[in-house]
Parts: C-alpha cells; structure tokens; sequence
C-alpha cells in the first residue's frame, strides 16, 4: 500500500538527523496520497537509524491507522489537521531544532531580516500563542493544530508562502509540495532562526528587511515572473 | 567479574565523545549491579579510544577497589554517594559538556522552557552550591554526592523525575536506569542548557513554560498514562 | 572553451560546501578569462554534489550566454558588473555564509578587531546600503553590482586590499586573483564575521585594533616588502 | 638530525587542524631540543595537508636557520624569545583559533570560571596590552615574546601553571614540557574561553570560581599530592 510515498516519507526522515534537525527521535515527516486522503508517517519513538520504509504507518484522515506495525507519531493528530485545513500540502515536518526552538521558546516571531528568509517565506515565521488547559487537557495533539490553521486565518496569512510556523514552548512545524520539500524548509527555517538570533546580536536594533526587497526575492523564486534556477525546475 | 555490565558501562563511556559531550578524558559514565552493590566505572585519567570494556574498575559501595588494573576515575566517591542515596539508580554519567556547564559556571538553575526540556525532566535542573572550605579539604569528591543529594532532598525533588544536576563552577552529573539512559540524559541536559542560554538572548525577558505544558509532555512520557513511543518500550 | 577555467571555476564552487559556506544552492563561484572577457560561472540552481566542469555556464562582458545547457546564476549580473567595474578581479564568489550574513541583515559593516581580519583584508568590510525599490525595479542584480562599485569608490577603498563586501539584508561578495582567492577569501571574511561579532559580546566597549597592527600584519603578506610565507608564493 | 623532534613537531601542527583550531595556515607548533639548543618548527605559509616531518625548519636559539628547505614560520622569533625566557618549555603552539582570538580582540583575560579551567590553567589567562608603534617597527615577532614574558614577571605568573596568553587584537600562545602537551594546553584554552563567553551570556554578574575550588582542582592535577589519572602517568 502506497510504497512509493512509504519510501519518500522514510527518505525524509533520514535526512532530519543528515541535516542536523533531530537528536534521538525528536521528529517526523509524513507524506499525503492526496488521492485516497491517506497519510503516512514515521512511527512513534523508533530511532532514526533503525527505520525501514516498511516501518512508515498509514493512517487515514480522522488518523485512524490503516496500516502499520508500529504505532504512529504522537503528533499524528496535528499532522492530521494540518493536511484537512492545508489541502495543498504534500508533506509536513516537526522538529525541534535548535536555533528554531530556542526563538520558541522565547515566544517570538521571527522577523525577516534578509533575502536568504524572503527567497522561500513571504514575512515573519509566525509563533503561535499556548495552548490552553483546557486545549491541552481536551486533546493536546489536534488542537495544536486547530491553533496552527486558526492563527494562519486570523493573521491573514497564506499557508504556501509561508511554509512553517513555531508551537510556544514547543518546536517548528513546516511543510511543502512534498515531504522532501517540507524538510528542505526545516532546514531554511533553522538557518533563518540562526542568523536573525546572530543580528539581533550584532545590532540589537535591526529592523526587517525593506518589503520591496523582500517582494524581489520571494518572487524572483515564486510565481509566474520567477526566474532563479532552471526553465524546467523552480529549484 | 560482572563481564556484562562492565561492557554495557564501557559502551556508556565511548557514546560520551561521540556524542559530542567530552574533550579528553574529561567525563565518565558508570553503572552499578544491585545485587552485589557492586560499582563498575572509568578508570582515571585513559583515553576513550584506548578503553577496553576490562579497563572498566569495580569497585564496591564504599568506594574501594574490588577489581581492575587501574585505578578507578577520581570522581567515584560522588558515584558512590549517588548510588547509595539514590537507590533507584542504574547509571551515571558525568561531563563537561560545554553549554550545561557554561550554566553551571553561570551558577543557575536552567529553567523549563520548553517541551523538550520536559519531554525527559521535570521541571528546572537545579544547579547545587560551591562546596565550603571546609567541605572541599574534608572529602571533595563524597562531600559532592553528599551536598547533591541533600539539595535534592532540601528542595523536594524526585531524583527519578529530575535525572540531571549542576554542580556550580564544575559541570554536570546526570543519571538513569542504567549507563545508556544516564548518557541519554547527557545529551538532552546539554541540548537543553543550548536552547534556554540562546533563548534567553531572544527574549531576556523570556518566561518558563506554562505549568500544564510541561505537565502534559512529561506525562505522556512517563507513568502509567503514557502514549508516546512503542507499547514494549517507553523510549 | 576555456576548459581549464571551468574546471577552476567547477572545484572552487564545490570548494563552498565542503568549507561549510553554503547550504543548497545558497552561493555561487564565478571566474574570468581577461584576454577574451569570458566570464565562467554556476548554472542557477543546480545542486552542488550534481555539478560537473561542462556545466559551468559561459557569458560574456554584458552578461549574455555564450555557451553552456544551464541557465547562469541569477546574481550573474553582480558578477559581470564587479568584472568590468574592478578590472583587477579574477575570480568572484557569493554566499549567504551565516555569521557573514547575520552582519549584512545588521546592517553593520565588519570592523577590524585583529590581525586575522588584517593578514588578508586592509580596513574594515563595508557593508552597503539596500537599493532603493526603483533600483530593484529596473536592474536588481545588475544595481547591486553598481552600488558595491560606487560605494568603494565613494569610500575611497582599493578593491585589492578589501576583498569583501557586505550587501544589507542580504549576503557577502568576495573576489581575488583566481576564483580559489576569492574562496579563501569567503572563508576568511566567515571567519572574521564570527570573531568579531563574538568578540563585541565578551566586551561591548571593543575598540578596533590599532592602525599600526593592521598596518603591520598587512603589508607583512602583502607587497614589495612581505614575508610571510615561502619566497616563491606569497600564501 | 633531530629526527625524532621533527617527527612529534610534525605530528603536533597535524593535530591542529584535527582539533578545529586552524584554518587554512594560521597557526604553528615548535618542540625544542634543551640539549642542543635547536627548535624545529613548521614552515611558513604552508598547508598543514602538504607537511612531511622532513619539512620542518631546525633554527636556533637565535632564531637563524640550521637546516631545512624552507624559511621557518614568520611567527619563529616569539617562540625563540619564549623557549629562551621559559626554560622549563618544551613546546609552544601559536593559533587564531576562534574563541581564545575573540577574547583577545576583546582584549580581556580569561577568567578562572570553573574547574575545566582550573584543571590546567592557575589563574587567569592573561591577556597582553598591544605593542607600541616603536616596539612594532623594531622587531613585531620578537617584541610579542618579550612582552609576554616581561608580563608574567611583572604579574608574578608561573609559566608552568599558566601555560597560556592572549595577544590583544592577535591570537593565542599555549606551552608545555613538549609539543603534544602545547596542543592539549591549545585545546583546553579554546575550550576554556568558548565556556567562559558563554557564562558570561547566561549571567553577566559571574564571579570566578572560588580560590578553594581553584587550587583543589589544580592541586588534584598537578604536584606532589596529585591523584588524578593513573600513577605511571599525570594524565
């Protein structure tokens, strides 16, 4: 059942440790066959090393499994969400990465300071508020993502140019086209966090990056007028 | 004697530098049998990449060599003193990792920021006093156990639910149920002192997490309620 | 055509990655051959570990494609006009290197706080200001190659001996004698960013080195007089 | 001639790029032969990948060279001037590596924040005022020695309880009783000052560590009461 995305989905988890993104099993990528509405993700707690595609977990929609020997994520249920609310996601990481945490932790936006942020996110990385007891008491997973979406909403934000956002006191949530495209925003979304930290240091009075400046690269990357990379890949 | 722990204890060891937790000789993890109250640690002062698992000292409660051709690491009597008032320990490990022990030169308790630091600890990691004069030219080395498990005890913590501590100007000591879950727990008291010195400089106004945040992630990890991971194993 | 300055131009790009100066597709290496004003560059967007010497794209002094299946880099029009610009130039590169970067998003140009910084570049790195949006509008890539001209210019600084340049809210040009010292000298400014910006952090009051230190480690490479390094070449 | 020296000088400029306090050539290490008078030491400019042990340049205890194919690092009379001060040295290691330089273009000792410190260093590592202008002029390389040697006196320091100095606005120079132990007492300062930055960040009223934890920890190390690592060796 579904083995091509069973194989890129397992594929995308091995690249969070290769990309520096997780320690232990502090993260998981999951897939959608958009056709069946089925999702695959990384079961709960197995190291990243001990993985095979066929260890992947199919579950559907209301993330009841379908297939699978393992149990699947605990964060199933915001995954779940977040492809119901999103129906143009592919694919979806959480991670708790370092740089990206911390500005989590701190409970912070982070701002776009330069073009290596505007060449894949349009505008600041939102941060989600807590959850509140009553949330975390009801059902912690899915209402993360139930925030997550009902942020997106309240702030106006387009999910597709925005592809990642920080849970308070939590971790980073991104996603794609595709699971791999979801990972590649980890990545874009640590070293974003890295570097606005580092500015802040060097001049603690930065202001973001001009929006004409901002426009240029997102959508010199994005869009009918892109020109980077090549005719036959966006990329 | 022991040949298993004294592999398990070894391997505990050699996971230190790769992990990234030692410089030098400079940590030791050790593991002990309950059975016989027997203690099997580093020995002083060798290199992990010349350690062999019968390298490994044993020793018994009162810290005295039982067997080995080594001397055993200068640190054992806090091992010793760990063990005997701590009696639900299986391993510990103890380092310089370099940020939890930038915290304990700082002098502080590394508050709970996040879901991370809960996933595996209760609340803070508490950073224990300079030991006096008097304390240090007594029994350095005992008197460091000794004032930990008091500090513990002197602030209500369960050692099972909080595995790490700081010893000021000094580094760090964490433990588990045995060797491996003791260097597990180095690694995540060592992520953990990253994120919370980097958020701080995010936010230095920055907040511990919400109560029944860190309620919620530790309870899903541990105790009879929780969910996360395989059913046959917590991890 | 021109095989050997493809090779050069193809090595020194993957010398970006492997020096940690670039995640993805986050910089590009360009070199020229003086006599016939070709300019050898990057294809856009084409993975580093995919590249091959015959990919290097071929373009002229106005920035047209000569030779080459790809694409040339979308900043190609920065590098064309640093060439005709800075007639001394031999090779440039560009990255989004992260303390580098976290610099051009301060906003600040990169003081001179020791003789790593002077062994290599005369003064401080500028940093220039962001095009203003009709500057983006009509010619971004081609405006940011005018504007880092006129600023040297401006500033009166010789393009020899400060090898670097900031642009604000986005990332670092360098160049050299070949495209390997416009490399080396990517890797210094890195190194340089990061030292500089820590050093402010152990103490805020930092003054710039001394202008006869600066003086002294330059010219002792640099020059009629250097001596450092092997008589037969100056590195 | 000299063999043996040159192969362990050899091997120690090896291990500086190894332990990441290099890049590129900027650093140096030099044994010497108290018999004979003689110091080997890494030729200037050259790439550590491209060293043999027959590459090393011999000079003597006036810094002229005895034998070898190429001119000696340009950095040889602050060593010379420091084996001739230091009679107790056996070798002297000269690096840019990044914390230590960042603390020296901070121009500020290193405080003794803990015992990862106190282990190897008694004390502060001290950090020397700039050369004048005069001192520059006259003979840079052999005035950096002189005037590290002058401030141990003048600061009644024991150069073999404090085997390390910052330069201002320049680098790092660590010693022992050979080249190996230079390198180690290199690594340690590197790790030393990364440590103290940091405590610094998460407290910035910290006070360095106690006298009495201070000299337990040096004391435990070093002397005739040592009783760290094993009897047959210090280590």
């Amino acid at each position: 059942m579904l083995e091509e995305l069973k194989k890129k989905v397992f594929e995308a988890n091995r690249l969070l440790p290769k990309y520096g993104l997780v320690t232990f099993t502090w993260g998981n990528a999951s897939g959608i066959d958009r056709e069946s509405g089925l999702i695959v993700i990384k079961p709960s707690g197995v190291e990243y090393g001990k993985l095979e595609p066929d260890d992947m977990v199919v579950v559907d929609r209301n993330g009841n499994k379908v297939e699978g020997r393992y149990s699947p994520s605990s964060d199933t249920p915001t995954h779940v969400v977040l492809y119901n609310r999103f129906p143009g996601l592919g694919g979806i990481v959480h991670t708790h990465s370092s740089w990206a945490t911390s500005w989590a932790q701190a409970g912070r936006d982070i701002p776009c300071y330069g073009t290596t942020h505007a060449d894949y996110i349009y505008g600041e990385i939102p941060c989600v508020r807590n959850l509140t007891r009553d949330e975390i008491e009801d059902a912690y997973e899915r209402n993360t993502g139930v925030l997550i979406a009902d942020e997106f909403e309240a702030r106006g934000k387009d999910y597709l140019a925005v592809p990642a956002v920080l849970c308070k006191n939590h971790g980073v949530f991104t996603w794609g086209k595709d699971a791999y495209e979801a990972v590649r925003n980890a990545v874009v979304a640590e070293e974003v966090a890295r570097m606005a930290a580092r500015c802040e240091m060097i001049n603690p009075g930065v202001k973001p990056a001009p929006q004409e400046l901002q426009d240029k690269h997102y959508y010199r990357k994005h869009g009918a007028d892109a020109y980077y990379g090549q005719a036959q890949s966006e990329e």
